[in-house]
């Protein structure tokens, strides 16, 4: 059971604003390249009567059959290292799938067990998918994992104290900085880190739709001109620029070109750093340390 | 309680069509820059049990955290004022933040307190949100407001006289017009002075997706073209285009980029009054009092 | 009461596909340009609790103060004549905007009274939407149409016999042909011509979007290629392009030139028929009298 | 009855991924130009309430009047050969255009009865639905058909397997995948082959907007781009195009002209294989029975 909302004016998330700390080697901006490799999780997760419609979840079979190898090779074509959040679920249905990217040397992250959208009503059952993915990673791919991206993009206060319970140290969900801060817990004492993502970067805005959730798709002239933009954008202003991209989406013809394309213009630069999301905790935690974290004034209502 | 509606043919905003006035200075036509500064009220105003669902909600702590202070950068930079309207919550939630928008000069505005959608079959709810918004600008920001943005752009005719009741002058929410006009009350007397809005210039049309209300996303090329012609259009038939933007929104990267270049080429002409609605308002008041404003034929059924 | 829906395998439309005949003068195809002035019955005919929202209804407002206005001067510009299809409550509730639209010499075409969407399960509720309509035209304007347009784009077989029986000679509603036809009542007599729609040509699908019914928009370079080419391929094939535009819409700044410019593209062709329903039914009707109209085989199942 | 959904971690679909096999004569790439041909029971399938909306369902009847005989002549034009998905009812509402359809010389697949959407839950409905598509489809047109797609775009397990027991050589609905391959039966044993649809060549995506179904509808611009490049990138990885049209789309003047000028470009390429779904799967049973198939690793979980 939890309690009715609270609407006391203070801001819903306890962290101060990011600190400023500087980029490592004097590079301006970073660039968090992430990958959800849901598989049939992000079609059933939420809705298990749909486990049994093969065609809807064929949407996420994409990822094991097709897409996670097309995007394996794109990285290793380009020199990029990247990080895969991935549910307990699909580690277990698609273990090969998941070595192939563990043996190519990028980050796992922890994704949930089902791909439940976290709900601050059932705490329990958001403990369960976290242990559950937890145990799944470790017995399957012998990974620990260091971050979280919330399945379905949703959190809440007592899910981000056990994600610090359990050792995770950086979350990569909320939509609220360009830099990434410190959580600070319901009872005042630090969480995990948040890198926070950037939407316009997640490609299910842009190349999804199917029977059960019917959106309008865009191409390359749509799709390249805002990543473009929205990177230079935060690369001016010395964020993280964080991706959400998913195989079963970027591992399609087309949208594997425009991502491509993308990164390849990135990568030419020398300014920016390319990283995975623990390196860019690890780097924000060594900052905090030697007290490079400048303290940014809170905003206290 | 209210009674139930009425269906009866008559215009049903029966205030007369904006009558004919000339700008200041010889102007063709008039810019107002709205932002509302919603902060989680946008999320969970309407829908309270989002109160907890903190990557839901900091879409909205983007305000606080980032988008106001680079939207207060942008004007300073342009040398342009603007309106910003504040439910009381966020004024509560949010102090130094909206005390940084009075510091830079802006107008603050009135715009409910939980951003609670005015409900005509609610009343007592919707007189409360002016009452407390209120109340929070007065005691926090030592502000007492002007104008009025209806949060989610709704109003109704009790609401309307409440607001006049209230001090307010001027309401911005309507979209029946291209000009100022004044509304006319249940009872026949004048209202509010009306600055409609131009639903084009509302970036959350075009820039704002989320896992609870997702849309299609557009960048530069979509929606540069739509302003500069939609404004084009206003200034040829000597109207006021009037903008409803979000830092949440407008402060992302490359939004803030395509907000930048839409106001440079305004404030680069000679022929455009670019003013806050306090500033309209009372050049409004002023033609009607000296006469200026000429009478309109009321379209009268 | 009506019976439950009848699958049994056969044309739902039983009118045959539309016949060939030229169109007069040598034309190659015909424009026909078709407003639907709703005013405030778009907002509130099918949902009538938004009768006392104010700015919901807003935009069905815009036609009275200004949309309407703007359209008459672009069609005298541009020296055209078209047909407006207005409920009855319109009618009642804007008739100086009505009658302005007379007294341009534009055709005035039934739009029902209320807007509501003709529903097969409630004939008395779309019986009386005709009759009163047709009462209020007649009435306010002293006009007795004879062209249809069902609000909401709606229809069903009883209701195309009781258009007929009130003398309606056409309709324009359906999707299913380039040219027009002659509809064939349920007891096999035939039933008023139709001058079939291009949605393509609905400028709700660009335009509009609101509270209640958010959607996407779009500008000069997603529409007039649309409308260009998809004008060309219906001239390539002889067709009608049947257009199905609003004032609260299509009186919008922008969109008032991107229709300006279609338009004028159109009339400086000297290949095509420019025609009100009206002219295009007597025109059909006088080819089918001297045997002008070829029969067209049947698809007969 | 069926029981509740298993959530065990497997690979939802239990076919190994698509296999190595040559194209024939040297082609890097096949072209599989598949149409619906739905016509009223698109609309009225699934939602039996609609038989008596006229316009509604008029969005289908446009298959019977006008779309198809344009699509016909555009393949004509083209000297393209394509397959051709029918409902049961629709053949036998509309005998003639379907036999012109068999006229022409194009495939002729099975496209369900009245189009309802496989429904795991009720297997009697899905298989009456086989049953009565194949009756119709022999009884009027004298065609047993050897291809099926999935009204709606669904399937289930047990659906597969009553296909295979019927006589049906090859699906094409699923998303999973850029090449063909064989099925696998709940028992183990092989089913129909699978040719894989590419939904960003769904036209329904991009040119079907309703009442009852309103989305925004695009243009040449945003569609030939997607296709062509779409189209380069399944080709440069020796993949199958699988279209899903619609003749109520693409049989629309501008539609029509775009998916004219798609084809046209891939017709005049000599590295393309442009095949009916028949022919596919010949060439892939051949490539099995040869062995040419090179026997692909399994992920097994």
């Amino acid at each position: 059971m939890t309690k009715p909302a609270d609407l006391t004016p203070r801001p819903l998330n306890p962290a101060p604003p990011a600190p400023e700390f500087p980029w490592p080697n004097g590079k301006k901006s970073a660039l968090f390249i992430g990958f959800d490799v849901d598989a049939e999780t992000a079609w059933m997760g939420n809705r298990p009567e749909n486990a049994d419609r093969m065609v809807t979840t064929s949407h996420g079979g994409y990822d094991a059959r097709v897409g996670t190898a097309k995007i394996l090779t794109l990285l290793n074509d380009l020199g990029l290292r990247a990080t895969f959040f991935i549910p307990g679920w699909t580690v277990e249905a698609h273990t090969a799938m998941c070595e192939s990217i563990v043996a190519a040397g990028h980050e796992i992250g922890h994704h949930g067990y089902l791909h439940k959208c976290p709900d601050p009503t059932k705490p329990d059952e958001a403990r369960d998918e976290i242990d559950r993915g937890m145990a799944a990673l470790r017995a399957r791919l012998g990974v620990t994992p260091v971050g979280y991206r919330a399945p379905s993009g949703e959190n809440f206060a007592a899910l981000l104290a056990y994600l610090q319970e359990q050792g995770l140290r950086y979350s990569s969900s909320f939509r609220d900085d360009i830099r990434p801060y410190r959580h600070r817990l319901p009872d005042g004492r630090p969480g995990p880190v948040e890198i926070p993502v950037n939407y316009a970067f997640d490609d299910w805005n842009f190349g999804m739709t199917s029977r059960v959730d019917p959106r309008p798709i865009f191409g390359r002239d749509a799709i390249l001109p805002i990543w473009d933009e929205e990177f230079q954008g935060m690369h001016d202003w010395g964020g993280v620029t964080t991706m959400v991209l998913h195989p079963q989406v970027s591992g399609r013809p087309m949208r594997w070109r425009i991502l491509r394309d993308f990164l390849a213009g990135v990568a030419a630069r020398d300014d920016v750093w390319i990283a995975t999301g623990a390196e860019i905790t690890a780097h924000f935690e060594a900052c905090e340390t030697s007290a490079r974290v400048a303290g940014a004034e809170r905003d206290t209502g």
